[in-house]
C-alpha cells in the first residue's frame, strides 16, 4: 500500500488530482491509501516524518499564481522531491442544504484561494454575504451540512458525498481556470526522462546587483528554457527573495545538468525539487538541445584521437 | 483639501501609513481629508473616478511578499501613478472586549494578510479557535466591539479607538516585519529627483524564451539596479505573467530613461507607475551612474567640436 | 582647391580610389589637388599638420585583413575623422621593361601587402625570384622603369603611365580580392545620415576579464550591429590590445549614440573615427532600429502627459 | 631523435626559441635534430607530411601582433596541435661586414616583421637606405656576409656565426619587445595540466549579428578567461573572419571543456589547437574555477542520494 496525504476531506480538488494520478507512476500498481489532512503543510509534514509515502498538494493556479503556502512548506525543513504533476479544471458548485434558497443565505465559506474565483458571482447573487475562511472547500461543504454556515463553494463531488443541493453549478469568474498539483515524496531516484519533462529548483542568491541576471544567463546560454519563475520573500528583510524556477527539461539532459551545476556555484541555498513528466507541455515548449555530438567531440580531444 | 482614500475604518495600519505621509509632499500644506473604504480596489477606484485625489494602499509585506490584490488593481483599468511611499512596523495587539479572557475566545478575526503573521501565537494561545476573514484589521476590531466575534488581531490604536482590551501586545510571528504603503494618484508631473528614488514599471513580455533575460539585461547593461521583481499570472493561461519591477533610480536619471525606452520596445503592455522618493534605501542600494560626461562627449561629436 | 594626399606616385590603387571618390562629397564641386606621398603615415601627417585637407588611405583588404600601418597611424597623434569610403577590385599587372621576358627576371618588387596576393603566380612563373619591398606598387613600377628592378606587380595604369610591358594581366591569387579605402580629414561636422552608414571607433579597455564582452553587449543590447572588429597590440605588453570597430549605422541613429555614450564609460581611450556613407552595404546589413516612438513615450512621462 | 623544423638558418630568433624549449617536454630526453627551413608554412608542412615530428614557429609579437602567416598556415590543411610555448626578448644587432661603417651602407635587409622594430633606428642612423625583404633575419645576415646587401638586422648570434661586425647592438624601437613561439606537432595526447595552461581554438561563426557575442558569452558565463582574441579574414569576402582564441586554462578543466562543447555547437569550423603550459602567466591571469563540488552535487541527484 502506498500512503498519500492530501488536503481533505473527500471531495476537494486535491482529492480529484490525487485520483487523477493514481494510475500513473509512482502510484500505479501498488494499492493506494489516501489520507486526508487539513493543510498542505500537514500533508508535506507527514511525508517528512515518514508517516506517508507521498503528498498531493496544489502548487499553482492559473488565476492566482503560486500557492504560496505550498511553496513555503516545500522549502522549510528537510528536502522533498516532486515525482509527478497533473492539472485540474477549476469550477465550483455553490452548495446549500437541500431546500434552502438564496434569500436564506447569510454566511458563505470557501478556501481563501477559491474566494477570488467566485467573487463576481457572489457580488451578483449573494451581495453582502458574510465571508468565512475554510481550511478546504470540502471542509466548507461539511460546515454547510452541519448547519454552521449557509453556503459554500466546492467541487460538485463534495456536494454529492454530503447530500447537499446546488444553488449554482460550474461557477468560475475566470473561464479556463486550472490548478496544478504535484505529488511529493522524500528524495529518491528521479523518474526516467520522457522527452517532455520539468525540473524544479529553489534557491536564494547573494544580495548583490545582477545575481538574478547571471543565474538566468546560465540557463539561456545553454538554451534551457524556463516555464515559471517565482519570487517569495525570505522573511529576513524587505526585498530578500527565494526564487522557484521550473525548467523545461530533465536532469538527464546534459544542458540541464550543466545549468544546475552552474547554479550550484552561484546560489546560496539551492534545492533540487525533482525532474518529472510534464502534464501538458505548451505548444511553445522547447526542450534543451541535444549536445551529444559536441560532448563526444570534446571527449575525443584529450588523447589526440580526433582525426 | 486633499481627499485620500485608505483601507478603513480608522485604526488600520493603512491609516497609520497615511498619517505618516501627511506631512510630506504631495500631501503637506493643503488640508487632508481621509476617506475610509473597504478594499484597496475601492481606494484606487475612487481615484480613477476622480472621487478622490489619492489612495493610500499596502503594496508589499516583508513576510508575505506582494499584496497581490493591490498589484492586480494597479494594472487593471486606467493608468495610475505612485507619488510617495512609506514603511510601517507590523506588530499586532490581540484585542478582546473588556473583561474577557482567553478561555472565552471561540472566534477570531483578522485580515487574510495578518493571519499568517499571528498564526504561531494563535496555535500557542488559542488552539482550535475558529478563524474569520475581515476586510481590514480595524474592521475585525469593530466586529469584536459589536460582539459578533470574540477576538481579533489589529493595531493597538484600533483597540484604543474602540475601547477594547489587549489580551496580548506586540504580537508578530516574524520579528522585524514591515509593510510598505504607497500613495497613488492619477498620472501627473513626477516628483523631483532626490538622489534616493524608486521608479516602478509593470509589463508583459512576448511569450518566447529569453524575453525576461533580455529585459533584465537592459537594466544591467546600464548599471540600473532593481529593488524588487514580481510576477503575477495574467489569468489568460497557466504560465503567462505580468512583471512588476521597482528600479533604484529616478526618471530623471539618464540610465533609467534609457532602460525604460528599451523596455518600451521589448514589452507588450508597459505601464509607468511613477518615480518617487524611497522611504529607506538599503545600505546596498546603488543609484544609476552619472553619465553626464559621456552624453556630453557624444553630443559634441556631430559638429566636429570635440577638440 | 581641395588638397588630398595619397600613396603615390600616380598609378597606385590608392590613386584609383581617390579618383573614385572625386565626384562625391566632400570632394565634389571644389577643384581637386592630389598630392602623392610615400606612406599612409605621411598622408595622414600632412592632414594633421594642416598641409592637406584630406588623405586617401587603404584601410582593409579582403585578403590580408586590416592595413595595420594605417590603423596605427590613425590612432597615433591628434584625432582624425573618416568622411567617405570606397572599395576597389584588386588585380595586378606583372610589369617589365618593353622587350623583357620571364627568363630575364631576377628581381621582383611590390608593396608588402601586394606580395601575398601574387605569390602563387610568382611560385609558378618566377620561382626563386629575388623579392624586394617597395613603398607602393607604382613606386615598384618606377624602379622597373629605371632598371633597378626587373619586374613588379602594379595596377595596369601604372604600366601605361610609365610605358612598361605586361608580362601578365589581372593576376590575383585570390579571386574577388578587394581593398577598402577611406578619405580622412581633421574632425568636423559629420556627413548627413543616408540610412546605410558606417561609424568607426577605436578604443582600449581596462585589463580585466570580461571587458570586451561587456563592450560588445552595449552594441548588441541596442541591436546595433558591427561590420568589423579588429585588435591591434598596444605595444605596451604582450596581450594588450587596441580595438577598432566599424558600426552599421550613423551617429544620428539614437541606438548608435547610446552605444557610444556607454562605450565612453567603459573604454579607456576612445576615439570617434567618424560616420560616413557605406560604399556597399552587404545583404545582411541591418541598420539600428528606429526607436523614435519609445523615446517619445519616455519623454512624455515626466509631466504626466501620457494619457 | 626528434626532428624539429624551424625558420632558419642558424642564428634566427626561432632557433633561439627552439633551443629554449629543447630541455622541456615533449623535446627533453630524446636527441634533438633541428632542421632549418625557409618559412613557417614550410616548417608546418614538414610536420603535416610526417617529414618532421615538430615545428617551432613564431606566433605573436608584442609589437606587431599576430604572425599572420603562421596563423593562416596553422588552419589551412590537416589539423595540427600546439604542445609548448616560449617567449624570447627581441632586440637586434645591426650587422655589417667587418670594417664597414654607416657611410658605406646603401642597402639593408630584414625579415618583414623585424623592419618595423628597427625603423626609428634606421631613420636616425641610415636615412634613405634601400630596404630589402629577407625570408629570415639570419638569412639577411647571410646576404650581408655574401656581399649582396650592406647591412641587416639580426640576432647577435647570427653575426657571431657568420663573423660579421656590429654597427649597433640591442636595437629595438619598442623597449621590452617580445615574441612568442610555439612547438607544433600532429594531433596527439594533450600535455598534462599544470595549473597555468593555455588552450587554443580557431573557428568561424555563422554570418549573423551577435554570433561573436554569443560565443564570448560561453566563456564568460563559465568564468573562463581569454588571453588573446584575433580575427583573420577568411578571404572569402570583405568582413568574413576566422577567430583565433587563447583560453586561460586546460582541456582537463571542466569549465574549459564546457565552453569548448558549447563552442562546438555555435561555430562553423572549429579547430582545437591544443592545451599546453603557459610560458609566463601574467599577474592578472585567472584560471577557470574549480567546479568539482558542483559537479558532484549534480551527479548525486539522479538516484536521490543527496541527503
Amino acid at each position: 500500500m502506498t500512503t498519500v496525504t492530501f488536503l481533505g476531506p473527500a471531495g476537494t480538488f486535491t482529492e480529484a488530482a490525487l485520483l487523477d494520478m493514481a494510475g500513473l507512476a509512482p502510484l500505479a500498481g501498488a494499492g493506494l491509501d489516501p489520507v486526508p489532512v487539513d493543510s498542505p503543510a500537514a500533508a508535506l509534514g507527514a511525508v517528512r516524518r515518514g508517516a506517508a509515502d507521498y503528498a498531493c498538494v496544489a502548487i499553482e493556479s492559473s488565476v492566482d499564481g503560486p500557492v504560496t503556502s505550498t511553496f513555503d512548506a516545500l522549502t522549510a525543513g528537510p528536502e522533498l522531491q516532486i515525482y509527478r504533476e497533473t492539472e485540474i479544471d477549476v469550477a465550483f458548485s455553490i452548495l446549500v442544504r437541500p431546500g434552502a434558497d438564496s434569500a436564506a443565505v447569510r454566511s458563505f465559506a470557501a478556501h481563501p484561494v477559491a474566494l477570488p474565483q467566485v467573487r463576481q458571482w457572489l457580488d451578483a447573487h449573494l451581495p453582502g454575504v458574510e465571508l468565512h475562511h475554510a481550511s478546504s472547500n470540502a471542509a466548507a461543504a461539511h460546515r454547510v451540512a452541519e448547519g454552521a454556515i449557509d453556503a459554500c463553494a466546492a467541487p460538485a463531488r463534495a456536494g454529492e458525498l454530503l447530500g447537499l443541493a446546488e444553488l449554482a453549478a460550474d461557477v468560475a469568474d475566470v473561464r479556463g481556470a486550472r490548478t496544478r498539483f504535484v505529488l511529493v515524496g522524500r528524495p529518491g531516484p528521479v523518474p526516467a526522462r520522457t522527452g517532455r519533462d520539468r525540473t524544479g529548483v529553489s534557491f536564494t542568491l547573494p544580495n548583490r546587483p545582477g545575481t538574478l541576471l547571471d543565474a538566468l544567463t546560465e540557463f539561456a546560454v545553454r538554451e534551457v528554457n524556463l516555464s515559471r519563475i517565482e519570487s517569495r520573500p525570505t522573511r529576513e528583510a524587505m526585498g530578500a527573495y527565494r526564487f522557484h524556477v521550473d525548467i523545461i527539461g530533465h536532469l538527464a539532459d546534459a544542458p540541464v545538468r550543466g545549468a544546475l551545476a552552474a547554479l550550484h556555484r552561484r546560489a546560496e541555498d539551492l534545492r533540487f525539487l525533482g525532474s518529472w513528466p510534464a502534464h501538458a507541455p505548451g505548444p511553445a515548449d522547447a526542450p534543451p538541445p541535444d549536445v551529444t555530438e559536441s560532448l563526444a567531440w570534446v571527449d575525443a580531444l584529450a588523447d589526440g584521437g580526433r582525426r
